[in-house]
């Protein structure tokens, strides 16, 4: 596999050679008893056998993380080797146990492995960004069912965080005021579009929503880095509760979603890339953005290109507040 | 139906209203016969009965042609009215007959129609760009079975074309040459990417193609408006010949694909956007763009941010070459 750059619209994209093909296990590699010989990158309690998470290489990782990025040009054109990692951030040991439906305390546990990671990974200064994602459900992408995360990190920024990092800069530029902070604002004084807050949270279905119950759950307060903000047991516990509630609403209009996270990227990263950004911070707002998979008809080309959304996110957050998630749902497991 | 900006991506996204929907007619309303009904707005032969290309509005269009745009905001955010033209290129009387399998002088006649009616819509000051675009076969999101294009006028410019103007732009304020022409020229003397080339026209798989055969058929020569170029019977005669061959080679390996234009904005355009890069045109290059729909496993989270493509373009280009094209399916129908 290589990274070529698009020379046009500067995409990075990765290239797999013929000879690579994944392979499908039978059994769950993932569960206790057959992952014994995964290497265990991170795990909690640590290095127990009772873990209750756990994070391992990616069984096809679509990035190695020896050597470094070799950066080349080809003619006019440039490309690198696919460095990066690729890491899989099991959830629970138990296999039928979907994240939503984790006590608090576990979820918590979760957030910390992420946490965790993003910090051990930043500090590799090959590596701009840090991706945290899930892919749940099948029509989601999800290729193993035992629930579990993902985590990658790359020697470039992700296109779309990059574009969300220019416009925060040239709002704060403009304003001296963070664009996502500003957004967070008008939405709590409107609450047309706000699915659900606390204090300290925010759930909301965004102006232009690119897909039926987009759904962001962001920090209320303003802070860039979120390796660096929810570091303490008490805020990942309390975020834990906030998000599952979330979930719990989204997951009863869609089984299939995408959970991204967004942050600041790797501040100590060698400044490598020609890129068309500078590794911005500050004037950034980290959140995880939430993006329902829904069965429609295909796509054609026109709702392609520009984003097409059938449901005003004004109704899609009015349809996810008036679902009723029974307190028992919330703090206890289940 | 309304324009929403993303504040972040500046992206404008359509929001449909929950009381429209599409219907469904039983009989194909394009075919001679059932399309009485429909408002003519080019046809050739000129106004006659036995027409061979027809334009006519789009059946259920996700742009409305009067009025303003009425940009406003909403506090932050920004919107406009779904302010465009959307019309349907019939391409044939034939409803069996796909582009691909109509002799060369037909295409080109479906080329001038494209040729005259984006002339025709950029007298109108309030589009920035016309899209002309194909979606072949249902997974590609094909709704009517007659063999047609369509054609928008919005008053922005897509994303993709932003980001292929912009990156176009810095080029040629570096190296003051078209950021295409070197990539065409670097093609063609290397000869790995290439699908076929005349003295004038070149096919090619990008570099970072994003999809498998992806493939972009394009001008030799340096042009950048589509609708200024290729306005002689023979030099659309001769883009149709070409253009044939590589759809009868794509369509060999897959059923569907978008099949798109990209060329110059509206340079008569008012500039009432607020966008991020300026009304370009001398130094871009009009190209069709075709991106085959492949069935495959669904799209992972990691796999739809940064594009993943499973086979080299070299390899697609090769297989493509190889296809042998009979003189008898070039010229004549079929």
């Amino acid at each position: 596999m290589e990274l070529r750059k698009d020379p046009i619209t500067m995409s990075w994209v990765i290239i797999e050679g013929p000879e690579e093909n994944g392979i499908t296990p039978d059994d769950c590699p993932l569960c206790p008893g057959n992952d014994s010989g995964l290497q265990s990158i991170y795990s909690s309690p640590y290095n127990h056998p009772n873990w209750q998470v756990r994070v391992v290489p990616h069984l096809h990782p679509v990035y190695r993380i020896e050597g470094d990025a070799m950066r080349c040009g080809e003619g006019l054109y440039d490309k690198m080797r696919n460095l990066g990692a690729h890491e899989i951030v099991v959830e629970t040991p138990d296999h039928a146990l979907p994240l939503s439906q984790q006590p608090p305390e576990k979820i918590a546990q979760v957030l910390q492995a992420y946490v965790s990671r993003i910090a051990d990974l930043k500090k590799d200064r090959r590596f701009r960004y840090i991706t945290v994602f899930r892919n749940q459900g099948q029509s989601a992408g999800q290729d193993l069912s035992h629930p579990h995360s993902e985590i990658t990190a790359t020697p470039f920024i992700p296109r779309r965080i990059g574009y969300e990092l220019r416009s925060a800069q040239r709002y704060f530029d403009l304003k001296e005021r963070c664009l996502i902070c500003d957004i967070v604002k008008q939405e709590i004084s409107q609450q047309v579009r706000t699915v659900d807050s606390t204090d300290q949270f925010v759930a909301l279905c965004p102006f232009a929503s690119r897909v039926p119950y987009e759904t962001w759950v962001l920090p209320a307060y303003h802070h860039c880095h979120f390796e660096e903000d929810l570091t303490s047991p008490e805020s990942q516990l309390r975020f834990a509760r906030f998000l599952k509630t979330i979930l719990q609403r989204l997951e009863s209009v869609t089984p299939a979603y995408h959970l991204v996270l967004h942050s600041s990227p790797n501040t100590n990263a060698k400044f490598e890339q020609a890129g068309s950004w500078k590794t911005l911070s500050d004037d950034y707002h980290w959140h995880f953005e939430i993006l329902p998979v829904i069965a429609s008809k295909s796509k054609s080309y026109s709702l392609k290109e520009v984003y097409y959304n059938s449901l005003p996110p004004e109704d899609a957050a009015a349809e996810l507040r008036s679902i009723a998630i029974p307190a028992a749902k919330i703090s206890g497991a289940g």
